[in-house]
């Protein structure tokens, strides 16, 4: 039986989740839940995750949630298919793998995700994005490009010279990000900007990419 | 050589590494950074942790910072040894243990964190704990617990009917909130209160809790 993922196609979680199936090869069937109807926060859903948020993977009578808990699953489950994403049978590398992975979720998404949601959702919601929100974020990211700048002028990935589960993390919201007037900010670091244009021309990405188009109508 | 943890016996995130280290039996030394010398922001440690936070982790070449990462590296390293906090036979297992780790870092600490400091860290800096700050704060909190309460009440741990690191990430923090006048959050909910009691008795804690003093000379 085919995985299963429950979630949007324009979803960064979402995404995050698929770029890593694709990566394995491995098959899979995504089934959309309706967000805009709150689908995610009634019993069928709340079932599956009680916390009522996308996605979640269903791999026969295992149901897992958080998108970083999936990617790890199915790097592990396929660590022998396509790319070693968590190198494991290294202790040292797969220890970097998954502090390089803390600091996306610690320190890269808390600041990425408020300037999308200001610059993708709230004008979807007929507000003007938040200037102040904008600009602490910015703040807060500006500490964290210069520490991967410093990184990447010494190694090709974050956790070494692998691609990695740690840099796979960043590419779904980094994304949508680059969409933003803040862009500028990666491609003035050029470490930082190799290391985008790198990861972001993968296969696996480039397959779920066309789904990714939150925002669209309204830029148009 | 030891392995060392830079970092201090008071934090929540140090002691986290630290409970690890002792479930593990490891052999380790603790070199204290004195944060309130902001020892941390300048270069001897910034080049431990470019992020300027404790702890790290030396092991030989190895320089590791992120609790998690800390913990997740020595239940690897150390897997043979003490209780398999990781279920490295079980990639399923392993998975769930991802997955509530991912909970407690993405939902229970956001919100147990803001608590604590309010309770312990505004009146150490000579200012009344923010009732607004707390209040939302509960709110969140309410969420995760009785999410807890219902999956503690058919598995004696987070994950299953087994002692992980998921339930480890939680010590450090929930002993100082349970110091606080939100503990009743705990008590009130009858498994969470039977497991809060079952992992703050494990032997490893007792070593650390020693040196969990933040706040008590203000206390008394
Ligand atoms: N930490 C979670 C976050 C999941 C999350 O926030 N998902 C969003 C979609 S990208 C969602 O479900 N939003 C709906 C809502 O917040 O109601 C993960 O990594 O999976
Ligand atoms: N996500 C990090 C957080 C580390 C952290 O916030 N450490 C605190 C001590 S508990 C710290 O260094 N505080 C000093 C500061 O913020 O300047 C981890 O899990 O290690």
């Amino acid at each position: 039986m085919a995985l299963k993922i429950y979630g949007l196609a324009m979803s960064t979680n979402t995404t995050r989740a698929m770029i890593c199936l694709h990566e394995k090869e491995v098959d899979f069937e995504l089934i959309p839940v309706n967000v805009f109807t709150s689908e995610h926060k009634q019993p069928p859903f709340l079932n599956k995750n009680p916390f009522g948020l996308i996605p979640v993977l269903e791999d026969d009578d295992l149901t897992l949630f958080e998108s970083r808990a999936i990617t790890s699953y199915v790097a592990e489950k396929y660590k022998e298919v396509g790319p070693d994403l968590i190198r494991h049978n290294d202790t040292k590398e797969a220890s970097l793998v998954k502090m390089w992975t803390e600091v996306e979720s610690h320190y890269y998404d808390p600041a990425v995700t408020p300037i999308i949601y200001e610059y993708f959702v709230a004008p979807f919601q007929g507000q003007e994005p938040n200037k102040s929100v904008i600009e602490s974020n910015i703040e807060k990211l500006k500490i964290v490009l210069d520490v991967y700048e410093t990184k990447l002028s010494t190694t090709k990935y974050l956790a070494g010279d692998f691609y990695s589960l740690a840099d796979l993390s960043h590419i779904s919201s980094t994304h949508y990000f680059m969409q933003t007037p803040c862009a500028s900010m990666i491609n003035e670091r050029i470490h930082v900007k190799a290391w985008w244009e790198d990861i972001s021309s993968r296969t696996a990405f480039q397959k779920v990419v066309g789904g990714m188009t939150f925002g669209q109508s309204d830029q148009k």
